[in-house]
């Protein structure tokens, strides 16, 4: 009988047999011209092999270091580790550090008179412009750099958070902080601020309309959201991890898009959503490690770290990638999610600490959780909750009068419960996976075919103008 | 009466003046060609002042987090807050990534086809020539975020360290970790791996040497060396920080030689010491911050963060500077506290978990801490041990029958306590910090002068081949 914090040998072996192969192909890839796609893959199943390793065998040392909390919606509410999300964050950061060399081009520094100058440099621009899957010119290395950066800011902030009690106003601009090296760079390396201007608009902007430091709003605003909206849809086993690889596996779909055959080339945007891959390939690989612990009934918590985390690599290749439209596409249910919970959010309707599904110990269901009005609404708040009643968009219990003593609150997740009424915890979780996923290919459909109402191209069949 | 969680109004005023001349300042250096170093004076006072109140405000939550130590060397042994060198290491590379654009030239992308791509850059090589202190090129950056991506990896694992309990063996690879990047950035970026052979060895060796990866193996044991250096030498108020701010500023003495009207323009080696400075600067800041709340008496513990940080900084400026031989020089008195500790070190003598000086509450004074020797050492050490104690070396007790019972613990503290007697806390560390000045000028002398007995020249007044 294994305990909690070792691998069986069953896993030992097949993890080792996962990295081995896994190791082999990598260093195949380095040769030559390389084969980074092929590389990121390899990287992704070894960073997979190494967070699940590393999360089940720090179980213990968290809990000794006080990482611990206790599963509410359990019949025993057992204590297991917190924050185990700062593992997986670590994996994946060393991993894309490591495959720095296998997305770059070397550059040859011929001749120097030294102290770090480079005098000579022979660039390697005449392989690129022949190959398709081809290793990325130092142009997009600071760019890449500066991703890293921006994930390992958020780590720390928070790392922070998890550690210490941050109020819920300081919280929430974490992620802005996290974002300034991004945009720092961004300044320093490209800088390019203006944008399409949708058909309609354009007899009266023009083609293209300089946002200018707006744009950087716009950025910080994409980097804030992401993260927080992760963040809010959370509180049941798994969820935070599910809705995330769903998000990624999707995002990895649209990538793939754009470098299929299907699609002519040379395309400007290939690039970038290669980019895109190398982001998303191991988060996706330390994500399922994460996952296979955390799924119901979870043996580890991630943390708001994780949220945090998860939500920062969208808002990277989201924004380094250019196509952070498309990728609040695949937010519907986190925004619908933000939207619904701003009267509690803001206050209108009392706001109790956790809003998380309630567990029912007689049933072993989880039902919603509702806030009570000791005192009852105001006439116009009264009126309002009985609209959404009406269009069944929450639950009131009232009493003889007729006031309000009850509400449920307003997350998807409750609200989910209010429509398909208790169930198991699990079974929660995997219906909003398939809310996400739903929600995620309609947005996918809607970029790629209702945006030619809007613009002029879809830019996936951009034709070189060269 | 002020709380020890709050500034007094006199500091308040005192801070907000000298943040705000230097916003004015640092404004000011962004216009035109800008004015780097300035910004950078700029950049280190502000967060000396955002590291002093972060240090003060956070006490209390740092110690609800269970974030805590007691100072042994006091007679009450209070309770204080511990890690505090976690919030001195955010603001400082806050500090250094908002500092990018006041480094680097903006490159303007005059042509883009979406997605990212650069298809037409104008550089400002132009500018760059005609100026002694001037923006950095872009062929930098990478290597400025490759430094900034290891600062920000050391903290990570070092606050980890903190928090979990890690084994001494697993500890001192830590700093390997985190300079992984650097040292891959290095890889892609520059890869100069050839040094300048030493006159003696030239005949036999070619005047230069491409050491390949035993270049990279050099750098890295500099990484693993210099923040386990500093870790080591600590345990009394304030020694940790007051050792490396003593190393920074005669880092920036050295690199200020370079920059200075004596040293023939233009200099290979300019850029390499200006990247220095913008690194070191900053640090100074912060560390001059910590030191006013961990100066005997310590209100706030700095943690092994601050140390490991502090070690990584010297080392990324070093290695990415390009003067990591210098860098080792003045590290004398932490070479020679390895040195002597290493006999403990691998156990050849019992080595208790804390070596620190010990705290006699009855004179209020620090005297060594020594080994109880429960089985009598062997007739080989015994021999050895007797040997040090003639060089005065080691201070031993010996029972009636001339068997050593205790031996002073082998750090240079403890020595230092041998040689001097009994002393205040903040005494030794005003000594300590005598040692650590007189050791590192006669580094900078040594390298500054007597290297002409096995180089060429002094790199200092290196003349233009141009």
């Amino acid at each position: 009988m294994q305990t909690s914090s070792t691998l069986t040998r069953a896993e030992t072996w097949r993890l080792l047999l996962l990295v081995g192969i896994s190791l082999g192909v990598l260093a195949n890839t380095f040769q030559g011209d390389g084969a980074p796609l092929i590389a990121s893959i390899s990287m992704a199943l070894i960073s997979f092999a190494v967070a699940f390793s590393m999360i089940r065998w720090l179980g213990p040392v968290f809990i000794k270091a006080g990482l611990k909390g206790k599963d509410m919606a359990k019949p025993r509410k057992p204590e297991i580790p917190e924050t185990m999300g700062a593992v997986c964050a670590v994996v994946y950061l060393i991993a894309l550090i490591v495959f720095i060399p296998f997305a770059f081009y070397k550059d040859i520094v011929a001749a120097t008179s030294g102290g770090g100058n480079r005098d000579v440099v022979i660039e390697d621009q005449h392989i690129e412009t022949g190959r398709y899957l081809h290793r990325f010119p130092h142009g997009k290395l600071a760019s890449y750099l500066s991703g890293l950066l921006s994930l390992q800011s958020i780590v720390i902030l928070g790392i922070g958070d998890d550690l210490l009690d941050i109020r819920w106003r300081h919280k929430v601009l974490i992620p802005a902080f996290a974002a300034v090296p991004m945009l720092i760079v961004y300044f320093v390396d490209f800088g390019v601020t203006h944008v399409v201007v949708p058909v309609p608009l354009q007899q009266y902007l023009g083609d293209f309309i300089d946002l200018g430091w707006l744009y950087y709003m716009y950025m910080a605003a994409v980097a804030i959201f992401c993260p927080n909206a992760i963040n809010m849809l959370a509180g049941i086993n798994g969820i935070e991890v599910a809705q995330s690889i769903v998000i990624a596996v999707l995002l990895l779909f649209n990538d793939a898009m754009y470098l299929a055959p299907i699609t002519p080339y040379p395309h400007p945007a290939t690039d970038s959503h290669l980019f895109s891959i190398y982001f998303l390939l191991p988060f996706i690989g330390v994500s399922a490690a994460l996952l296979c612990h955390n799924w119901y009934p979870s043996k580890v918590f991630v943390g708001d770290t994780y949220c945090y985390f998860a939500g920062m690599v969208f808002a990277v290749v989201g924004i380094l990638g250019h196509f952070s439209k498309t990728l609040l596409l695949l937010f519907v249910p986190q925004i619908f999610n933000f939207l619904y919970s701003t009267p509690q959010l803001f206050h209108v309707i009392p706001c109790p600490r956790h809003r998380l599904p309630k567990f029912n110990a007689a049933t072993g269901l989880l039902d919603t959780s509702v806030t009570e009005w000791t005192v009852p609404p105001s006439p116009l708040i009264a009126m309002v909750l009985d609209l959404l009643e009406k269009f069944r968009l929450i639950r009131l219990v009232k009493n003889k009068e007729g006031q309000i003593v009850e509400s449920t609150n307003l997350t998807i997740l409750n609200l989910w419960l209010v429509w398909m009424g208790p169930m198991r915890e699990d079974t929660l979780a995997w219906h909003m996976v398939g809310v996400q996923i739903a929600c995620g290919l309609l947005g996918l459909f809607v970029r790629h075919r209702l945006a030619l109402l809007v613009f002029n191209t879809d830019n996936r069949t951009f034709q070189s103008m060269a």
